[in-house]
């Protein structure tokens, strides 16, 4: 199935004019720019022949009236601060892209096009595509506010003019799968001078507080013997878990400290309090679980020291396989339009994908990213990569819809 | 010569009443509460017969009008934020009540008596007693900022209406030494039972910006062999410090890492930069120079890994030696009034007597803190310690004028 890739630039390069920020795009979700993108996209999915809708969580759903087997396709436009132009938006313009193409040539089955909300989560974790598969009820609305806006889910709602719609939910059995293109967001495609990724699993992310209790004290007159250093605690279990983490890791696993706090944070004080946010990513559940088992021996190690030391799970999500079926499609089509320039990789960042997993077959597909830059304004991907993308995804499409 | 101890609780409880918070004090040096303090006690100095003045950095000076040989005796008054009533107020009122107990029996020699201007730093590192001694010129005044306040150092002393005043001068060969008596800011005469500290020397502060440039990215798709990450670096060199400086540090020696910043600080990002604050204190020279050739070593180490790592000398100051005489005099009184209950002892913490000690013979006396605990409204000392420590610097102060 043919796609029109100067059509799939020009959409791209329309939708890239919504939150202009420098090379890139800032369009948090449910702002007044973010909305008007929405509105912008439901009415090329008008265009294209598709009945479409935004619901009351702000997903943009184009649902396409020929009948027989149905895939649905789709990602995220939303956006991170200050973002990259491609990041989910690619995904939603390829699905959009794709439908058309399909209708045009008057294939059989049909293509419905989503736009999942807030998968950035500035309000909450993935409410979009988890509203879709009904594991976002009412109260975890009403209990989500903004990360970086003061304002709470309901209320950013009804400021988006979405108060009175109602939510789209999946219908069991309507679609033989769910398939997502998406930027790499690392390097190895492009390390590996390879043009497609066709994603294996999405990583599950365990994420944790952990904080450390000491004396604040004089930091000339306290010997350090005596001392219940926070900071140095901090400084003692970071490093203990990089030590443990480096021998019991898979080969894909990645672990982060992404922030510390000492407190008071003076020069001349020693820290009463720190803390530090964690988190480690990995395929399998069994690794997460077995990080976790020596995350908490080392941090059980700390409190028998002189600062206690607690330990909170804030995240524990689960790694999701993507459909064998839907890979191999992909993987055909790769091999077709890029002969050797493909591989089947894990996803270390979260999607959508991994929501519709549970309900579905799904699977995702990556393009290369410049440099590997993502969620930062730079972020690109070379314009031949990103037709290549769609071609592939369209042929998939178009093989899985003539086979189902 | 005999003090009047509960003349010297009722001035301390005077001054106590200057910005009392909870049962502490909150008097930034140059606030309104500050400078009222100030002239309260320049009330006091006229009173005990002493020719009081606030000179234009906001030393308040009492000069004792006898002749013969004279000993200079003070502290601060100004405070940290929301800390402690005694910490310096104990050595300006120990030298308020000795100049007063001094003249009331019309002892030989004479008492001047001092409080030093923002000796906690508010707006510079001891101005006053550095002004006093010919060490802080008006360019440095010109470059002081607040460090707490939105303000220059000019125009907090234009606000607390001290810019035409003349700044007092040493007259050189005018004083036999200078006593300043201190709460211990620690727990060790506490914790040995001990009553009277005699101070030996006053640690030198060394103190460390370093910084970790590495390249922030996604902390899901960024493998970890290829990654950047400058908390990893900063930790590991936090690390390798602490076992460093266990093994050369000296007795007394005591490093603190007061700040860690990670930026841009969330949980999903790799750190692309990050800073510590980093101290250490010891009262040798030679030992301040060997860990700061240790720190940059360490530093060089670090460099070669994967984040460029940086490290700026903010400040180096001297360890000041105590006069020998200055403290036998302390000791031979600390013996007659509290019998093997007393020791001599470093100064981990900065006092003005260190910069009074490069232009004249300077000793300290320490009482106890109640739990070690300093700069916390908290801070406390048992009032039979406060009278006691008056009533040694007063006989100390006795000998040394009688047989100067």
């Amino acid at each position: 199935m043919p796609i029109e890739g100067a059509r799939l630039l020009a959409d791209l390069a329309a939708l890239r004019g919504f939150g202009a920020y420098r090379s890139g795009v800032h369009r948090p979700t449910y702002s007044p720019i973010d909305m008007q993108s929405r509105h912008w996209l439901a009415a090329r999915m008008q265009e294209a022949g598709l009945a479409a809708e935004i619901d009351g969580i702000g997903n943009v759903i184009g649902r396409d009236p020929a009948a027989g087997p149905r895939l649905l396709l789709g990602s995220h436009t939303d956006t991170q601060p200050e973002a990259g132009w491609l990041d989910g938006a690619l995904g939603v313009i390829y699905a959009l892209e794709i439908a058309r193409a399909h209708r045009a040539r008057g294939l059989p089955g049909a293509v419905d096009v989503v736009s999942w909300a807030d998968e950035e989560g500035h309000y909450a974790s993935f409410p979009g595509s988890r509203s879709f598969i009904d594991d976002f009820s009412d109260a975890d609305i009403d209990a989500a506010h903004g990360r970086h806006e003061a304002r709470s889910l309901r209320a950013a709602l009804a400021a988006a003019g979405l108060a009175a719609r109602p939510r789209a939910r999946v219908q069991a059995g309507r679609y033989l799968g769910y398939l997502e293109a998406h930027i790499e967001q690392g390097d190895e495609l492009e390390a590996k001078r390879l043009r497609i990724g066709i994603v294996t699993s999405i990583v599950g992310i365990w994420q944790y507080r952990i904080g450390f209790e000491g004396v604040q004290n004089h930091a000339g007159s306290t010997r350090m013997a005596i001392r219940k250093d926070a900071g140095a605690a901090l400084v003692r279990l970071a490093g203990a878990i990089e030590g443990r983490f480096a021998e019991i890791r898979a080969e894909r696993t990645v672990w982060t400290i992404g922030r510390i706090t000492l407190s008071p944070g003076a020069a001349s004080v020693i820290p009463g309090a720190a803390e530090m946010l964690f988190q480690f990513r990995d395929t399998d559940p069994a690794v997460l679980a077995r990080l976790e088992a020596a995350l908490q021996e080392l941090v059980a190690v700390s409190d028998k020291g002189p600062c206690r030391t607690t330990f909170k799970a804030l995240s524990r999500s689960t790694p999701q396989r993507m459909d064998e079926r839907l890979q191999a499609a992909l993987e055909r089509a790769a091999e077709r339009h890029a002969p050797g320039l493909h591989q089947r990789m894990p996803s270390g960042a979260g999607h959508d994908a991994q929501q519709l997993a549970r309900v579905m077959p799904a699977a995702m597909l990556f393009v290369p990213s410049i440099g590997g830059i993502s969620h930062h304004w730079a972020e690109d991907t070379a314009e031949a990569d990103i037709v290549l993308g769609c071609e592939v995804m369209a042929d998939a499409v178009e093989d899985l819809l003539a086979a189902p």
